[in-house]
C-alpha cells in the first residue's frame, strides 16, 4: 500500500502544491511540466505555505508522458481549459487498475476523462486551496487546502466510499492534507458550484471583489438568485441543495476576508477562463431536460465575450 | 395657433437641440437651465449639426420655473435620474390647458408626470437623436434626430391621433425635425426598449460599442435573448412586439457604425444612468403580473452596482 505511485499532470499551483506535499511525506511521485520543466529538473519544488515552508530540491520532473512509470494515481490538475490534451496526456502514465484523480474545477469533467480511461477508473475531487505560482518551480500556498475527494460511476450514480479512495486519502492526510470523503460527488460539485457560480463570474463581470458584491443590495440579491439557480440545476440531476445551504453560503461569504476570485485572478492575468466548466457544463446539463438558466446563461453569454477579448 | 409657447425643461444635448430648432424656426421659446445659466443668458446657444451649423445669440433662459411664463407646450427634456424635480418644475411653467411633452428614454415616465399635472395633460416622445454637449451653451448634433410623438392617456390606452399632437408635430416639422406620429405611445416605448434593453446594458457592463457586441456570437444571443425578454414584458402590458421586429433590429445595429451607447458616455462621464427607467420600471410592470424577466434583472441588479461605484 506504501509504493502507490502519483503522477502530478500540470505542476502549477495546485499540482505542484499537493504533488510536492506528497512527496515531502514519502510518497513517489512524478511532475509533468511544460513551461517550468527545464527548472524544476535543476532546481525541483519551492514551496511557501501557513503551514511551514518547504523546499524539494530534487524531484521527478517530465516534459513528457510516455518518459513517465505509469502511476497508481494519475491526478490531472491542469486547467480545464487545457482537457483536451487529456486524451494523450493519460493513457500512457496510467497503470493498469490504476485511477485518475480528477482536481478541476466546474461539472461533468469526469465523464469526459471516463471516456479516456473508463467508467471504473475515473475519482474527483473538489480543492478549497488558495495558493498562486510566484515563478517557476515556486508556489505560495496562502489559504485552506482541504479536499473532497468522491468516487465517480456512470451518470454520477452515487457510490458511497471505496477502499480507494480511503486509500488515497490516508496518502493526503499522511502528507498533511485534509480530505473529506463524499458519497456523493455530483452533489458535492453542485454544492461547490453555488459559490464558484456566482462569485467567479460577477467578480469578472464587474471587476470586483467579494466584500463588494456582498455589500451592494443589488449585487447581493443577484448572487442569491444565481445560487438558487444552481440548485435548480442540482435538482434536475437529482441532488437536492437545501436553502439553508445557499444560506451558509452567503453568511460565509460575508465574513471571509475581502477575496479576489481564481477566475477574476485568471482574468487580470490574461488567462483563459474555465467558462465552459464552470458555467457551460451545468446550463448544458439543464438544457438538456428543458430547464434553461437564465441568468446563469446571461454571465455565461457575458464572460464568454469578455475572455475572448482578454485573450486578444 | 402660431403662438404657441414652447417650455425647455433642461437645456442639454437633447433639449438644447430641439428648443434651438423651434426658436430658429420662430416660435417662443424659453430654456430653463441650470450650470449654464449665466453662460447662455450671455451668449446664447451654438448649434453644430450635421443638417447646419447655427448660433443663436440671444435666448430666453432661466434658471427658475417661477421666472418662466406659462407655457402651452412643456418639453421635459432632463434625463429621467432627474425626475424627482419635476412636482416642482412643471406646475409654475405650464398654461391652463397646455401640456407636457415628455422627451425622455424608458417606461413610466408618462405616469409619473401625470401625477403631476393629470391624466388629459401628457404627451409623449421618443427620440432617435445622437448629439452632446460639447461645452456650456455648445451642442454637437451627430446624427438622427426624429421623435416619434404620441398622446398618453390613463393606463396607457392607446388614444390614436390627436389634433393636439398634431399641431405640435407641425410646429417640428416646419423646424426641420422629423416627426412620427404615433397611435400607441406604450407600444412605442415597449420597441425603443427592444433596442435600448440589450445595447445600453451591455455597453456599460462589458465597456464594449454596439459592434462588438454584435460581433461576437455569444452577446449577440445574449441581445436577442433579452430583446426577446422585452417582448414578453410588452406582452404583458397587452402591446405585441413581432419577431420580426426584432430581426430588423438586429439587422440594423450590424449595419450600423461602431456606437457608443448613450448610457455608456454617461457611465464614462461619471453622470448617473437611467437604469431606474430604462431597466427598473419595465422589470416592475411585469413582476406586477408575476412574470420575472431574468436576464433583464440580471443586468438591472449588475448596472445598479456599477451605477453606485461610479458615482463614488
Amino acid at each position: 500500500m506504501c509504493d502507490r505511485k502519483y503522477a502530478i499532470i500540470g505542476t502549477g499551483a495546485l499540482g505542484g502544491f499537493y504533488g510536492a506535499k506528497l512527496q515531502k511525506a514519502g510518497l513517489d511521485v512524478h511532475f509533468l511540466l511544460k513551461s517550468d520543466y527545464e527548472h524544476v529538473s535543476q532546481y525541483g519544488l519551492i514551496i511557501e505555505s501557513k503551514d511551514g515552508d518547504f523546499t524539494l530540491p530534487q524531484v521527478n520532473a517530465y516534459d513528457d508522458v510516455t518518459k513517465m512509470p505509469q502511476c497508481d494515481v494519475v491526478i490531472v490538475a491542469l486547467k480545464t481549459t487545457q482537457n483536451y490534451l487529456l486524451s494523450q496526456l493519460l493513457p500512457p502514465v496510467m497503470k493498469n487498475n490504476g485511477v485518475v484523480l480528477v482536481l478541476q474545477n466546474g461539472l461533468g469533467i469526469e465523464e469526459e476523462v471516463a471516456q479516456i480511461v473508463g467508467n471504473l477508473n475515473v475519482i474527483g475531487g473538489l480543492c478549497f486551496l488558495c495558493s498562486n505560482k510566484v515563478g517557476k518551480g515556486h508556489i505560495r500556498h496562502l489559504d485552506y487546502g482541504q479536499i473532497a475527494l468522491g468516487e465517480y460511476a456512470l451518470n454520477y450514480k452515487a457510490t458511497g466510499i471505496t477502499s480507494r479512495i480511503q486509500q488515497i486519502a490516508y496518502d493526503f492526510q499522511n502528507a498533511g492534507i485534509s480530505i473529506e470523503l463524499t458519497e456523493d460527488l455530483l452533489l458535492a460539485r453542485w454544492q461547490k458550484l453555488v459559490w464558484n457560480i456566482p462569485y467567479n463570474g460577477l467578480s469578472v463581470i464587474l471587476n470586483a471583489r467579494t466584500d463588494e458584491l456582498m455589500a451592494d443590495s443589488y449585487t447581493r440579491q443577484l448572487v442569491e438568485q444565481l445560487m438558487y439557480e444552481v440548485a435548480a440545476g442540482a435538482k434536475i440531476t437529482g441532488r437536492i441543495i437545501a436553502d439553508s445551504f445557499i444560506q451558509t453560503m452567503l453568511d460565509y461569504t460575508i465574513k471571509m476576508k475581502p477575496y479576489r476570485t481564481s477566475m477574476k485572478i485568471d482574468y487580470d492575468e490574461h488567462r483563459p477562463l474555465e467558462v465552459e466548466a464552470i458555467f457551460g457544463n451545468p446550463l448544458r446539463k439543464a438544457q438538456a431536460a428543458n430547464v434553461f438558466l437564465l441568468q446563469i446563461s446571461c454571465l455565461y453569454n457575458q464572460l464568454k465575450f469578455l475572455d475572448t477579448r482578454n485573450q486578444r
